[in-house]
């Protein structure tokens, strides 16, 4: 597979629909992966939408593909299914995926779905649904390979092929001790290279890594990553095993952490906005757009506090877009720097003075090279010495404290347990914008002798 | 494992290290594990470094610490080490990390390395070399399970106990023919499941995803990530295996995607300078403030043009923070969900004019609600409906305008193959800091007549 199929696939979807090639459609929506069926729904009104879904022979299928749906539009077509095609579906589906599409939709109907399910299998879904969405308990999954440890490989191997043959993820085989505690952990490969008949207390390895159900999903990714390994176990209070992580799920929750934290820096929501609607889109953006708002109007009551040099000195206006826009963008190199370190673990916050040291360093140095060179133009365009000093001054002082504050914001955040994404786009340009401002003026009424 | 073990370990090892309690540092560095030890030699200093380095008893473990280290960190100890002793430790890795490794170094030093090595290994390492860094090739591992179409099911057992003992990740067996072309693939749990004597055939499946050894990393990653697949083979031109890449090398190439891009739009690099000195970290950044520089002086002689207006109407000033500000900040929001929706795949490149059109409905909507909020500030404050209006049709046209080139700007870039988040952060908001300032004094010189 050398090209992303996708284009070509909604491509001939769309001419197929269009020409009404019933028989044709079916047999592309059958031999299609729901991954690759999913893009295409994105591009496909409703009404076409429900029409594929319908041609799609396997219930098994159906509920992938559900899965793989993004939110909105699973939840549109689910109010095209009947209360009985949605069950038939679901119990087809593992516990854990099920859960995470019932936490999607309104309790009402997610009482009234989980009631007609089948006894045992919404059982495992109703404990799933206990735990936080964020958790390990939340995104874990029930299928996993415990044995007790004087089980030999040969009676593993048999049972790997009777009871556990519907495991999803059998890579690691989990030792657990009658209460059903974690004691050790073996692999699949291991056990097709020892003699048959050893116990599994004789080649499990005891230093396993396990993670509590309460644990948040993205720490949870970072053990993942970090001990490069497959899955993790989850454990209860108690250390007993209720579950384990997939390395699947790991790699989404780091691309929707990245993607959370990329828009929230941006003040853009937290969710990808851009397939929804024009007017949902412009709810999620408006609220975050009203901070820069306040903090422009605040920088004009400032200006207004300096309507006598600026009257003076009417060419200082010309300055104000270069010092906020020095001070915002090395504010915003600044916060990004550390939101993203804090992120992947390479700062922690017990760096905070350390960071916030070199970032001021920085901020002074960039200061000094781009306060000259901005200095010098004012020089250049006005030659008014004290013009040229106010305005150096001011993008030396601007940048310093843009890094000071753009590195100290998020730190503190994070050390209050704020998301520091959240807090930092927004409120970093905002505050800067009003202390470069202020800044200016200060240094101008100060040196020009009003 | 509840805590985050880095804190702890880094206190005690720095306690220990003060106190020269060497017996105790010997246990405590032979326990950990590497990832964790590459964390904990980021607070030292180099001689620590080295010293910790030589209580490692185990050449495997100095191995997989190389491969954990930052490139900074390692290039510095290295440099500590003699020839021997660094060609004795890459001799105990995988090719594919001691490529990696050498990738890092002088031409010159790897060239004196390799030849050192052993003949077979080294030939290894030199045929990874070849490819690029952040392709398929690139990234692929040599070790791999590959076996005939018509081996049984116990005689792959058996290969597995002998040939392939040291594979990484032994979950697929790759089929191949006589000319070691991919013909099909089955994984572990099926060879324990099916009676010993079935041969691979029967039971392989022949539809298996591939990728070339030019394919781009990014794209290899997102194949993994989509089929949930924990490994990928890779092949030659021929389609002959060469190579897999697997799902923990696609966790990292994730997370250092992500992070680059975050970096890139922040105008702030593409790696991640804070763990690097003041000065080199300075270097970085320099560079990347210089646009926004650029397009701050020419905002200040588009302002000096409009001298006229400012020096009737000085007022006029105290709005350009405001009105820069909210151009710049829906400008961020949209640039970043395009950047970012491109590479997560949500946005294609085809999308082009139905995503800008979407933002710049966004913008007019988002401009008319802040535009009459910020008119109406105006309006109370000055009492001068003139200004207000100024103000208000110039907040709109700015945000309206940031929304159009926020978006276009990086899709743009992305169908001429730039990557759009260089291109994106400084480039957007230059753009618009001058576009800003321009209608807002065109705007209001049309309306207070001059």
């Amino acid at each position: 597979m050398q090209q992303d199929p996708s284009k070509i696939l909604l491509d001939s979807t769309k001419r197929l629909l269009r020409r009404g090639a019933n028989r044709h459609l079916k047999k592309i929506v059958n031999k299609t992966h729901a991954a690759d069926l999913s893009v295409v729904f994105r591009s496909l009104s409703l009404s076409d939408q429900h029409r594929l879904f319908n041609m799609l022979e396997d219930l098994e299928q159906k509920g992938v593909l559900f899965s793989e749906l993004e939110e909105d539009i699973f939840l549109d077509l689910l109010e095209e299914l009947t209360l009985e095609e949605i069950v038939a579906i679901l119990e087809t589906m593992p516990p854990d995926d099920v859960a995470d599409l019932l936490g999607r939709l309104p309790q009402e109907k997610a009482d009234t779905i989980l009631k007609k399910m089948k006894k045992e299998g919404s059982h495992e879904v109703e404990d799933l649904l206990r735990y936080e969405d964020d958790t390990a308990g939340g995104i874990m999954i029930p299928d996993f390979i415990a044995l007790r440890e004087d089980t030999t490989a040969s009676e593993a191997v048999e049972s790997l092929q009777k009871e556990y043959q519907d495991v999803e993820m059998p890579f690691y085989l989990y030792v657990v001790d009658e209460y059903g505690k974690l004691v050790g952990v073996s692999s699949l490969r291991q056990l097709v290279v020892v003699p048959p008949h050893t116990p599994l207390k004789e080649f499990m390895t005891t230093d396993v890594f396990s993670v509590q159900t309460d644990m948040d999903q993205e720490e949870v990714a970072k053990i993942v990553a970090r001990y490069d390994i497959l899955a993790v176990p989850v454990v209860d209070e108690t250390n007993r095993l209720v579950g384990i992580v997939t390395v699947d799920d790991v790699i989404d929750i780091f691309r929707k952490e990245a993607t959370e934290d990329i828009l929230r820096m941006a003040g853009a929501g937290e969710e990808f906005v851009e397939t929804k609607s024009i007017l949902k889109s412009t709810r999620i953006r408006l609220p975050w757009l009203f901070a820069s708002c306040l903090g422009g109007i605040i920088a004009l009551y400032i200006i207004n506090q300096f309507e006598g040099s600026l009257n003076k000195f009417v060419y200082l206006a010309a300055f104000i877009p270069v010092i906020m826009g020095m001070g915002g963008n090395i504010g915003t190199q600044s916060s990004t720097i550390v939101v993203r370190g804090l992120a992947t673990g390479r700062l922690s916050i017990g760096d905070i003075w350390s960071v916030v040291f070199k970032e001021l360093s920085v901020g002074c140095i960039l200061g000094l090279v781009y306060g000259m060179l901005i200095g010098t133009v004012a020089q250049f365009s006005y030659s008014k010495e004290l013009l040229a000093l106010t305005v150096g001054l001011s993008v030396i002082s601007s940048m310093a404290i843009a890094a000071l504050v753009g590195s100290l914001i998020p730190m503190a955040f994070a050390r209050i347990h704020i998301d520091p994404a959240v807090a930092t786009g927004p409120f970093v340009t905002t505050a800067m914008d009003i202390l470069s401002v202020f800044f200016y003026f200060t240094i101008a009424t100060a040196l020009l002798g009003i």
